[in-house]
């Protein structure tokens, strides 16, 4: 394997260091090797039995993990993203996640300066340990219909939390299963018999010392999953548990504990800004948790060799390495080139979110100074968080599925080692899963993301001038509608975004038709919103990942040739999802039937064949550590095999066992390796 | 949920009973019955902790089980099909799966009678266990490729069987890791220096008393896997091993000790005939093991409730079950007709091997009464078992492609809930999931489907006349090459099936054009066979599912308004993936433009519609008891939150453990129930 690997690298001048540099910049690389070297050097993070262990110990060893990890940010004095970037490294989830997450960022942002003081110091100090407690073993997406309530009892002042049903009990809650001591929980607030809706309240829920649960609470662990088994999901119900005045989360509603009014306070738009941002992390990340996998595929199909070429010369004896195989590279290639698209979009998306929420500030101060803010500015702001807002929903979703199907093509595409745990993709797949189900489940954000279209296309045909850029591609397609189209998909890669957008529009106006003219039922029109939403987001990709190639920091940083592969990336992207999406580009009259033939069996081909030879540099610009991949078949060497073999008979604990392989006999295990006789059945 | 399941049930008159016996028959229905009731009394095969074992733990109780298994097998005087029915209802694999398959059939089919009686006798009755070692670290799907050598030793008359690279390692073989005791080597064969391609050894490799392995052997459990880990998978080496003549299985080739010759005798084509058996019930499987996925999530969407239908009357309160949601539809509906779709496939080629085998064996009576079969009888015997062949090949690799990647959308359907292993989906398609790699690589299948088709569109074209439905539909197409197509796709379900017919003719002559005319390379066509192939084995289910709806068999086995629910899955699973495809048949010239849109837009959700309310019974059918699918979510009475509280609360290991939550203390679990202070950091 490893000579194979080499001369792989031989092949191609891709500046590997360079592109890392543009991906990730020179500061942060420097500073994830830093944290990696302190990693590597402490026992408790050795990842040798990870694939081992059952249930209960993953679980014990993420509790020490994750302690070490805090303590080890104080010794070092790690600013936050340091930390970050260690937990990053690490990969696992562990039981501190929601404490260090959803808990500090909810009481930061939905708390008094009082209740800050009260609780968030303390939970800074790991002194009580929180959660997020908001799904219900009935509700999670719809929020609205939570049934845990909390009601102000006017006599005592304090609120009384219950759990009405079973359906009622919290579930899913990260942390709480059996780390946890305090939860903000999510109720249904009643004032003297009115219901105002969930709001956010910290509940103490185990003893400070005993760790035990406080009575009429009732917690614990819901059991196992598919993957994020080193997590403590937990589940939690309350049998009529007071709470003191305090702790509801009084930021931007409160009850009034003198006239028991409920009273609401201040905008919580804040809160939708939060939930953007974690969205555009979302995208971000799943070209880097996409990348693992494709890192792995593509080294072990360059050192996989199976099977002689049928047309090649009889000079080239041996076996082909399998990445030679057309039929691996369109799988494992349009996700190389994926992991660019969505790295390069997230990174746009989270710079356009804080360029606004500068100009908010801006504006605030402006507004404090008194002088107000121009028209414009209010606009432009507020239009362009509304756009990020919508898209960002449409995208989480959109990467998030890429992502976590991706990881399965890349698993697969290493035929039968990609089944073994040392493969290092399965348990990592298994962990990414959830988020395609969290933080907005992503078939029913397509609902969102089509709302906001369609409001966008109402607007523009009632006049509206275009604000942002969803409601200028919509106002050029109308511009366009009685003349039509011709872009060059394959000779231009502006028309080819143009193209992107075009599909997008029409299927916008679709559904405006549909929805408003012929006034069809909202869901019966699911289906095509989702569609809708998908072409958006594609939509949105393809013309970042283009925005990207064609800007100056891009330009400044790699060579010409360089930029031609990354070029080549963005055209196979772009262009084979055209083509598995041709009779939508098709049906909109974005392309020819030629044009899309032509695009199957011609351009894709071209472009596969420029792109194999840099594979291996492109996936080397991740950067991933062999001790972040752990995997046999991913090793930078290509020492595959060998790490394959020492890890199935040195550290596999099954080898210890000797049975009885007898149906006749009892015994199960004759010896295992330092006990006597064990088990029988 | 009770009451919801209740009402879904009595909404529809599906006749579940009859519709299970028509899948099933009553004789087979009646002894799963009796079967099942027998596991569910063994204490051994209560599943109650499956989901919280580990690796050791649960391949200690596999082997339980399988012990009691066979031994129930002799007490009951089980037929190999009750005792396949039983393993089939356990759902897990075990450790005497490979003995009990391919070590027994190889032994059978490979064996002289010599042979047979000093080997498969014994291993009938578990007085030796066996393997089948044909993989290798190095290599997989290119047999011919092993490394592993037999080397004739004329001296002593042995075999010196050897490991000359680390990559010879026998790897992944079934029942090895732990419990075989005797395995069948595939070994590239060495007489005289001369090399002869792989052959079979019997092998014995552990010691019958001790269980030890043999000295000059190496042999261990590969580790732990994605799923599959109630099997000991394992790797297996030889230093310069010595066995004796009698080892190598010798019905179709032998080494003559006393000429020291290799001979050839028979012809092994028999062995094709199980291969396309084994493909023929693969494909069978599919429909069942997608069928418990479907179960489960259809059972589990039509208790779920989440918001309110935005269009909903006000006279209709509460929350939407959300199969109502045609999102949800538009991913379960299609896949409950893909399990009948590929139930009748199997069976129908599962009928036609049988018939085929019957032919042939009654050609091969009468060439023993010396009268010579008829040249008709011949030619489509072997044409017929040739189609077969190839058919199997394509259906195999679709049909598990269907089922494992729809397993994943029932489970993602389920939400949050369907990431906890209580929802039985994850552990099952975990397992499942090899079944796209073994059998054939599922992409490389692809290939020989190709090279077959090829081969018959050359032959249609050099003028011979059809001689099997492959020939047949690609002489009726270039009879109509200067006229074209008109199929009435949405009018009449004949003419959809040969719009399926017609495009996987243009697939294949537009790719023998690329080959024979444009002599493109084989390996840059891998791509448009894989389409091919595709597009002709869902050609073949399509035709597979209309004909068994045609059938006299089905037309007498339940009423009108039932035939008329079948007719519309029919509908359903062809228009859905015709749509899905709708590139391909329009480029074909297979369909209209305006045919796929209103496909898309009309046809498939009228037939959502017109299924929704049979989508229980349906799925009832099916007849899955709730101790195999062993699922919260997927209960027959739809206790759904009950049933996950209880396991979550009441059997859930972790919940016996109270951790000490916080940083500054080295204690991690501060109590074990049962036990002190256990783990330190
Ligand atoms: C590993 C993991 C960790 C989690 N951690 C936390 C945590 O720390 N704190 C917390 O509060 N929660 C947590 N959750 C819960 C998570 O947020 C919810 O599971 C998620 O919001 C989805 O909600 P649900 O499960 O209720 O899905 P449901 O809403 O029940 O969805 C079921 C199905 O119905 C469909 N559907 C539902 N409504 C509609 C509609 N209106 N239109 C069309 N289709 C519809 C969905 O697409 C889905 O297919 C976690 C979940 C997981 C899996
Ligand atoms: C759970 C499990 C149990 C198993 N049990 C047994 C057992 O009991 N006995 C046994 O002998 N084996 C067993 N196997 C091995 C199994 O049969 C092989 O894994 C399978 O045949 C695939 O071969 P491979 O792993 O070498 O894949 P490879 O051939 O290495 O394939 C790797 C990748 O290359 C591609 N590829 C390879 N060649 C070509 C080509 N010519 N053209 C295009 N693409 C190509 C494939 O599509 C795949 O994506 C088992 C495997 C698993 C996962």
């Amino acid at each position: 394997g490893h000579e194979l690997l080499a001369a792989e690298r031989a092949k191609s001048n891709v500046p590997v260091e360079k592109l890392q540099e543009l991906l990730f910049t020179k500061k942060v690389i420097d500073q994830k090797q830093k944290v990696l070297d302190v990693l590597k050097s402490e026992k408790v993070f050795d990842k040798s039995q990870n694939y081992f262990a059952g249930r209960t110990e993953r679980f014990e060893t993420a509790l020490a993990r994750a302690k070490r990890l805090r303590n080890l940010k104080l010794k070092h004095n790690w600013t936050l993203d340091e930390f970050r970037t260690a937990s990053e490294l690490i990969s696992e989830p562990g039981p501190y996640g929601l404490h260090e997450s959803m808990f500090l960022i909810t009481l930061n942002e939905q708390g008094t300066p009082e209740q800050r003081d009260e609780f968030l110091v303390k939970a800074n100090d790991y002194k009580i340990i929180g959660c997020y407690a908001q799904t219900e073993l009935g509700h999670g997406s719809n929020v609205r219909g939570l049934e845990t309530t909390a009601t102000w009892d006017s006599q005592d002042k304090t609120f009384i939390i219950h759990s009405p049903h079973l359906t009622a009990s919290k579930w899913w809650i990260g942390s709480l299963g059996r780390t946890a001591n305090y939860a903000v929980v999510m109720a249904q607030l009643i004032v003297d018999g009115k219901s105002h809706g969930p709001h956010p309240f910290v509940v103490q829920i185990r003893d400070l010392k005993t760790h035990e649960p406080l009575e009429n609470v009732h917690v614990g662990d819901i059991g196992p999953k598919f993957g994020y088994n080193t997590m403590d999901n937990g589940f939690l119900l309350f049998n009529k548990y007071k709470v003191p005045h305090i702790s509801m989360l009084a930021r931007f509603s409160r009850v009034n504990p003198d006239t028991n009014q409920y009273v609401r306070q201040g905008s919580p738009s804040l809160i939708y800004g939060t939930l953007t941002w974690v969205r555009s992390t979302i995208v971000m990340q799943a070209g880097s948790v996409l990348a693992r996998g494709v890192t792995i595929a593509t080294r072990y199909s360059a050192i996989r060799r199976q099977f002689q070429d049928r047309d090649a010369p009889a000079s080239e004896v041996g076996e082909t390495p399998v990445l030679n195989y057309t039929m691996v590279q369109i799988r494992l290639l349009p996700l190389l080139a994926a992991t660019f698209a969505l790295h390069f979009t997230g990174k746009s998306m989270m710079n356009l979110y804080s360029e606004n929420q500068k100009k908010m500030n801006a504006k605030h101060e402006n507004a404090n100074s008194s002088r107000g803010a121009g028209p414009e500015e209010t606009q432009s702001g507020s239009d362009i968080l509304a756009d990020l807002h919508a898209t960002s929903c449409g995208l989480k979703a959109l990467s998030s599925t890429i992502a976590a199907e991706g990881l399965e093509v890349c698993r697969r595409a290493c035929g039968g080692h990609g089944y073994s745990s040392f493969s290092g993709i399965g348990p990592w797949y298994s962990d990414y899963l959830p988020t395609t189900t969290w933080e907005g489940d992503n078939y029913m954000l397509t609902q969102q993301v089509a709302r906001y279209l369609l409001k966008s296309a109402r607007a523009v045909i009632a006049g509206s001038a275009p604000s942002n850029d969803t409601t200028a591609i919509l106002t050029s397609f109308r511009s366009r509608a009685s003349i039509g189209c011709a872009f060059d998909i394959l000779g231009s890669s502006s028309d080819l975004v143009a193209a992107f957008a075009w599909r997008a529009s029409f299927l916008t106006f679709e559904a405006l038709k549909h929805r408003d003219e012929q006034g069809k039922a909202w869901n019966d029109l699911l289906v095509d919103f989702y569609r809708l939403s998908k072409a958006h987001s594609q939509y949105m990709v393809v013309k970042n990942f283009y925005t990207a190639l064609q800007s100056p920091e891009t330009r400044g940083a790699v060579d010409q040739n360089t930029l031609a592969v990354l070029h080549s990336l963005f055209r196979l992207y772009a262009l084979h999802t055209l083509e598995q999406e041709g009779s939508e580009f098709y049906a909109s009259g974005a392309c020819s039937k030629h044009q899309i033939s032509l695009t199957r069996t011609t351009t894709v081909m071209a472009l596969l064949a420029e792109i194999r030879p840099h594979a291996i540099r492109l996936v080397d610009a991740w950067g991933f550590d062999d001790w972040v991949l752990d995997s046999s078949l991913g090793r930078y060497d290509g020492k595959v095999y060998e790490d394959m073999f020492y890890r199935a008979s040195e550290l596999n604990p099954l080898n210890r066992i000797t049975v009885d392989p007898y149906p006749d006999s009892d015994v199960l295990f004759r010896r295992v390796e330092g006990e006597g006789v064990r088990s029988k059945l």
